[in-house]
């Protein structure tokens, strides 16, 4: 069937916190809303956060470019630049991505029509984030002791994009750049688009074991058979503890979708350690999940059904408190509709699901991925090439001082910057690692 | 005294052409009207000229990165392309830049308000290169010939900015780049503002002798005692042939900004053969004026000016056939407009004139320059640092294959790249050479 694809990080990212807590002054700084046009002087308020416990004036910026959601959620989830500050005297700044968390152009109209959100790219995000560092040059930098202060750029997942893409489009902005789970080369043409749900099935297969694998390939027919009429939506609904029946076909896609990205949730957050943010998780969940699996034993279609309801409770209610499923986004930090948007304009990544996998099969159709985005925003994309146009495609001539790294086990490293590129773009890999474990830190 | 310095290279080009004719087709197409910001999927048509004669499939692309003005006038003054085309089996294309020429993305409104005028820009305008190029790797690449053509650009002056900062923004756009004359240095801090006038005042001295600098360096005091009165203003028209009697003492002001530009034309069009465009001239200009002022004999400060009035006529009336002088600009194929609009936003390069060369006093004011284009464009520069914000400074760490070429004779130059840089990013020194000499061609 053809669904459409519009994969968000932020599942990914929602599920990265640990439990240590980060102190930080709140700042903000008036920003050129426009840095490309120029139809008005009008400014917009960008936030950032400053830890300045390890900073010294022959010391380091490290830089956070924040990416699709509140910054607050990443300054906790990102302990290596606080495990590396000391070392390098640096300071420490976690810059807000413009349209995310508390820095939107326009309050609470920024969300509501193009003419609003349409300064939501991640062109202007690093205009953004090259004027703050110009900034914050001045206010930290010493000229008697350096003239100006080095700045490392980090970034994860779409963060580590721009990390690198700045490092490129702004050399003199940025020293280097340390480019974590970026998927970079995953637009038209540059990758199989399958490669994000085969990955996740080879985690699934490595960690579970082939019985947990084949159920889930075996789900889809089951489902949509069951759900052909009210009675079976309604036996759906129960055996997966959703808080009301599902209705419609459209309940079902969305279902299908739903269950989809738990699955690549827990593959993109099979950390070693137990995590907590919006769902709170078991290390190794994979291992969980698929043990639950293993575990249910059942003699008939619905009773596979049960079994994956069973094992869904490693990801929707691992606390015991979560009193039933809702399709619905679970929380406000999640910037999914911002995300959304980007994946209509510029970042146009194609990805798909094939019979080698054991997803349902999605196909990749941009007609018709064009036709959601101007249902949803009234806004097309110009075309799929806009990213390859924009930056660069796989030629990184520009790159210099950009170090990309990447989980094995992290669906998107199929996409990502896997071997060295040149004498300073480098690739480091993380055989066992899923999505930037490294930013992570060691604490 | 303090001047509104938005020195337009345009009064550069308008002294370009020879009376070679090549011929093009002329086309178009449609490019998004923002490509960093999203808010309405707005197109507009850029035209572009393209001369097939030279090219093959196993050939290249000459691609011109239009400047401030018609492209025609460019493609006609730019002969090294077609010097070189036959060997490289070159197609060649002269693209408009947006808001010059025929490309105007609103029509006659286009001029009107910040509103429509504000998409003129040089990031843009490098954008839509970018995308124009893309196409036509599609209508000309042969895939089972080469994948891609190699492109390279070339430009001049502004345009030649255009070219180098493309090969580092969009390296994948182009192969290499060709940038005549681009001053990417004259922004804040980069270079002397006063290189400026140095440089013509030198070119004055030296091909003219010192008789004819210090008659220019004296003719700013006279000026502004006679014009102290109406009788004196009115003598100052008739030494001059102004059609019209100078009223204010911003006549004067305007006066002392119109004759500064001629003389800085003459240097950068100081050509060894004669040109012809809005201003037909002869071949050495600079020392035709200066013959003039040598010939003619006066014993008091009157004339002194009635000598410039006669030596002006080489610039103003080489063909007998101008009736008498206007303050106002003389052609509309000249982007005046619009150049300063982007010197108001993007292109903010200071120029000034000090005690040592042969120009009246101009004092570099940002904040002055501010109000004035506040007044002009009801739009501010954000900052005197934007160019270097965007365009890297002196850090040409993400450039490749670009040659930057300069005549040292030619005014800008002063801002340009005059040293290697490295191993790949090359410059050539003319030494004779004025402003783009090299993009003429030797035909």
């Amino acid at each position: 069937m053809l669904k459409f694809v519009v994969f968000s990080f932020l599942i990914v990212s929602a599920s990265l916190a640990k439990d240590t807590q980060y102190t930080f002054d709140t700042k903000y700084i008036d920003i050129p809303l426009d840095h490309f046009s120029f139809t008005s002087n009008r400014t917009f308020t960008l936030r950032y956060l400053v830890n300045d416990t390890y900073f010294a004036e022959d010391g380091a910026i490290f830089f956070y470019d924040g990416n699709e959601g509140d910054i607050s959620m990443f300054a906790q989830n990102s302990g290596l630049l606080f495990d590396m500050a000391p070392s390098f005297k640096a300071l420490i700044v976690f810059a807000e991505h413009r349209y995310y968390g508390e820095s939107l152009p326009f309050g609470n109209l920024s969300y509501t029509a193009p003419e609003y959100l349409g300064y939501l790219s991640s062109m202007q995000a690093m205009a953004d984030f090259v004027f703050l560092i110009n900034d914050l040059q001045k206010n930290y930098a010493n000229p008697e002791v350096l003239e100006k202060l080095p700045v490392i750029a980090f970034g994860g997942s779409y963060g580590g994009m721009l990390a690198a893409w700045q490092k490129m489009k702004y050399p003199n902005s940025i020293l280097g750049a340390i480019a974590s789970s970026a998927p970079i080369w995953q637009f038209k043409g540059q990758n199989p688009c399958d490669s994000f749900y085969k990955i996740i099935t080879d985690d699934f297969q490595t960690i579970g074991g082939d019985k947990c694998a084949t159920t889930i390939k075996n789900s889809w027919e089951i489902i949509r058979t069951l759900a052909k009429n009210d009675s079976g939506k309604a036996e759906l609904a129960k055996f997966w503890n959703f808080c009301t029946a599902f209705e419609t076909d459209n309940d079902i896609d969305a279902l299908v979708d739903w269950v989809s990205e738990v699955y690549a949730a827990l593959a993109e957050t099979n950390y070693p350690y137990p995590t907590n943010f919006l769902a709170p998780l078991p290390g190794n969940p994979i291992k969980e999940f698929c043990s639950k699996i293993d575990a249910y034993e059942y003699d008939d279609d619905k009773g596979l059904l049960k079994s994956i309801g069973e094992a869904l409770q490693i990801y929707t209610n691992y606390t015991g408190t979560t009193k039933c499923n809702s399709l619905q986004s679970t929380s406000d930090v999640l910037g999914e509709d911002g995300w959304n948007f980007q994946a209509c304009t510029e970042m146009i990544m194609p990805l798909c699901s094939k019979d080698d996998d054991m997803f349902e099969n999605i196909e990749w159709d941009f007609q018709k991925y064009s036709d959601n985005c101007y249902k949803q925003f009234g806004i097309r994309p110009v075309n799929d090439e806009v990213p390859i146009l924009l930056y660069g495609g796989k030629d990184l001539s520009a790159a210099h001082n950009i170090i990309f790294t990447n989980g094995l086990m992290d669906p998107w490293s199929g996409y990502g910057v896997l071997t060295n590129y040149s004498s300073d773009v480098l690739a480091m890999i993380i055989k066992d690692g899923v999505h930037h474990s490294d930013l992570r830190g060691g604490k």
